[in-house]
């Protein structure tokens, strides 16, 4: 029962990994990079869909579904696309199992080859651009707006728990415009849903920026995205919104009427965040005893846990334990009273820390008979004995202030870790000691980006919007060529 | 826009496909035999996921995430199962594309072929059970009361949208238990959660049987369904509950220890139902004007269709189709205001009828006068004026009345439709002359059912549960062979 968790400082990749297994989020499968995602971690994400899924409908979306197969002649259709993954996809080539010629298993059935090979969806712009130009013909049909929850699959030769596996889950928006204008406005739109989700939700403090060139998904002409850092200092994306341009209605020839009878082509967005969000959400706020979750995506925000010894005690403490369970599920908190007498209230202490429960109350005789009970909160480990009177009012607001300080405490990290440099050495030393965002002056080529990565394992995660990090926008000289720069952008070692 | 719907009695197969397009739930995909879910299709299937998925967080269950891909030779792990799923799977064997000898495509990359080739999963016994078998080491571990929300893939030759696809969206309930009779209750408890569902929600008639040996699922030591019967006298399995016995604990080595410390195997079942719900609910409701969903289900209850002409009814006539809204949305309906002044009135109410909202309110410029709407039934296609004081009850009232009429209804059908019979002629004639159910007595012999099955294209669609059929538990001989029967089973062609 006792599963050890390795402390960050020791040892930071076995630290997220003992976390992931203790709080019996996900484990590794007998498919090498596929996951399993278990009841704790499958009912964070479910939490999480249901926030971003509402926030989506309210921006005027709809789910609808694709297939999970593409014709393999779909993925060389648009350039740029073809490039980025075809190098890493399942492709099913048989569709019938037959003894092998030993006899003692099975083999693709020679008589079952395709026609065309199918490719399991690494992403979902070719067939829906695909039936989006059966679906389009008029401005009249335009904006659509879809999203769609579903798993995708690349072929990852690394992989680690919810950072990068080669199976994962996630949504995908596609939406077509009459307008450039209509399409960048939804990109920037779903960007800022994002932001608002990560911060407001995950308690997790983002910068809002657009990729360069050679970092951008493959197809897109523009990919603005949320860059997260993590508590060894390294950067997650943790979502991506995409302007597409008229990439793929030229690809699948995605045409419709102007108000002027005019032919256009249309204008299309896409943007997803996926189950990788739950690898930023451990990182952001774990610690060395395991997962801490922010109270607005906990599955469970309170976990209620009885003591007593003597059967006397048990009915009076069990009642109070019970009274109080109603009461703060009438108010809106999701409860667990553990009254399971299997276990030791020790044993389920530990085990709810490990989980990350936000909330502990603890009731014993005693508290019964002062009309209290011990009060703990995960997030800085105080306990408190609290009166029962009023305490689901003290719950909801403890809940409230444990979201806050997560947040307060990941960006109180993040800015003791964003460093303004100017020169290649400082940057160098920068990235060795104290890691996190380097924020250095590029000459915005190709070239010099590539050069920084080789030789210290930095991207640029991205170039900050207008306004979102203070002194970005001064101009000046590249670090390494001494070129003009526009303005500093982001630079860090990233997942 | 008008979609043309093909009469019923005309030909029953295409008035399908035309309801199912005209009220774009679904569309036929570049990939031969998967289909495209859309907007209004996968709002329907989302609200009823909401339902059963609260139906199984009710009896216990939670959600996880098993792989899609399951290795090929798990497959070959359960003797039956192999039989059942090998010949109708998608082979993954490659993970790279390159460009082809012509340079003018792509194929598999022969350096990537997998060391062991990937099934895309048909259903997930084989991966679930090799990870319990992880999971389990005591009877403290037991039970795992577990559910996936999934996509599963099985290469059907002869597809229809909803009804038969090679990818479709369904649930896997897979559970693990310490005793043989706590697996049965589990199996029997998710065959009346699938019942309740079909008839409260989906206001389907269904009835509760066993399969006969031949007709179930591979890997099942016993199979329990739900049957429904549609227009055109052909049954629907709706849902099924398999008892799996020790069968695949015994596969893949998946023991537990007993409270006495005895080595046991695990006892199992699983459960599903899919999108091919959609296809049982469209073909037991809708009519020749296309769509009719039970209002418990549908995506939007109500839709309100302001009528003016000069510009100065508009302003009379929206304000009070808003408040009508706001009203009807503040006691509990799902409501769509449609005031787009591209489309005409008679447009809408026409594209409305087609997508089967149950409710239609019209107003105009002398409602507003007189403080009346027109309140339309999608079920009956009734009209009335009713005044708008009291309207947000009268529409709840007429939207329960409307769940009723269209469950009594079918009910009618499916009792009208299900004929007694004891000679092998009458069976004969009650299929080609009216269809549906036929109780008839039945040997117990795969044999015997084989052969109606050849001469008659009708298979036994269950044995009914006790008590199910009236007048089904007497003994009696079979119709074809004379021999002793021990109640009679119910008959049908199915899709």
């Amino acid at each position: 029962m006792a599963d050890v968790i390795t402390k960050r400082a020791d040892d930071y990749a076995q630290w997220y990994i003992d976390v992931v297994r203790a709080a019996k989020l996900a484990d590794y499968s007998p498919v090498r990079g596929c996951m399993i995602i278990r009841p704790n971690g499958y009912a964070l994400w479910e939490n999480m869909q249901a926030v971003l899924d509402r926030m989506f409908k309210e921006t005027g979306h709809e789910n609808a579904y694709f297939p999970v197969f593409i014709p393999q002649s779909f993925l060389s259709r648009e350039a740029q696309h073809v490039e980025g993954f075809a190098k890493e996809c399942a492709v099913v080539t048989h569709s019938r199992l037959t003894a092998n010629e030993d006899g003692d298993g099975l083999m693709p059935d020679p008589a079952s080859k395709l026609e065309e090979n199918l490719i399991v969806r690494p992403t979902s712009e070719t067939i829906i651009w695909h039936t989006y130009a059966n679906w389009i013909q008029s401005w009249r049909d335009l904006p659509i707006l879809l999203n769609q929850w579903a798993n995708v699959v690349r072929w990852e030769m690394r992989t680690r728990l919810f950072l990068r596996t080669m199976e994962f889950l996630w949504q995908e928006g596609h939406t077509a415009h009459a307008t450039k204008e209509e399409a960048i406005a939804e990109t920037k739109q779903m960007l800022e849903v994002y932001a608002t989700f990560a911060q407001e939700y995950m308690a997790v403090p983002v910068i809002r920026g657009v990729k360069t060139e050679s970092e951008r998904f493959a197809g897109a002409v523009d990919t603005y995205c949320i860059e997260a850092l993590m508590q060894d200092g390294k950067a997650l994306q943790a979502g991506t919104s995409h302007f597409l341009g008229q990439n793929f209605a030229k690809a699948f020839d995605c045409t419709f009427q102007n108000e002027n009878n005019e032919l256009e082509y249309v204008w299309a967005t896409s943007w997803g965040v996926s189950t990788r969000l739950i690898g930023a959400l451990i990182m952001t706020h774990s610690d060395d005893q395991g997962l801490v979750l922010p109270p607005r995506l906990a599955p469970r925000q309170v976990v209620i846990v009885p003591i007593y010894r003597k059967d006397g005690e048990r009915t009076a403490v069990l009642e109070a334990a019970e009274r109080i369970e109603r009461e703060l599920t009438d108010a809106g908190m999701t409860v667990r009273l553990d009254a399971r007498e299997a276990y030791r209230p020790g044993w389920k202490f530990n085990e709810y820390e490990v989980q990350g429960v936000p909330v502990r109350l603890a009731i014993g005789p005693r508290d019964v008979a002062n009309g209290t009970v011990e009060l703990a909160r995960r997030d800085t480990r105080e306990k408190a004995i609290v009166p029962q009177e009023g305490l689901a009012r003290r719950v909801q607001e403890t809940l409230e202030a444990i979201q806050q300080t997560l947040f307060d405490r990941a960006r109180a990290f993040r800015d003791a870790h964003t460093t303004p440099v100017d020169t290649y050495d400082d940057f160098k030393a920068v990235l060795e000691e104290t890691g996190g965002f380097v924020l250095a002056h590029w000459d915005g080529t190709a070239e010099t980006e590539a050069r920084i990565k080789e030789e210290t394992k930095a991207t640029i995660r991205c170039i900050p919007l207008p306004g979102e990090i203070e002194g970005t926008e001064e101009e000046g000289v590249d670090m390494l060529t001494g070129k003009p720069s526009r303005g500093r952008v982001v630079f860090a070692r990233a997942y």
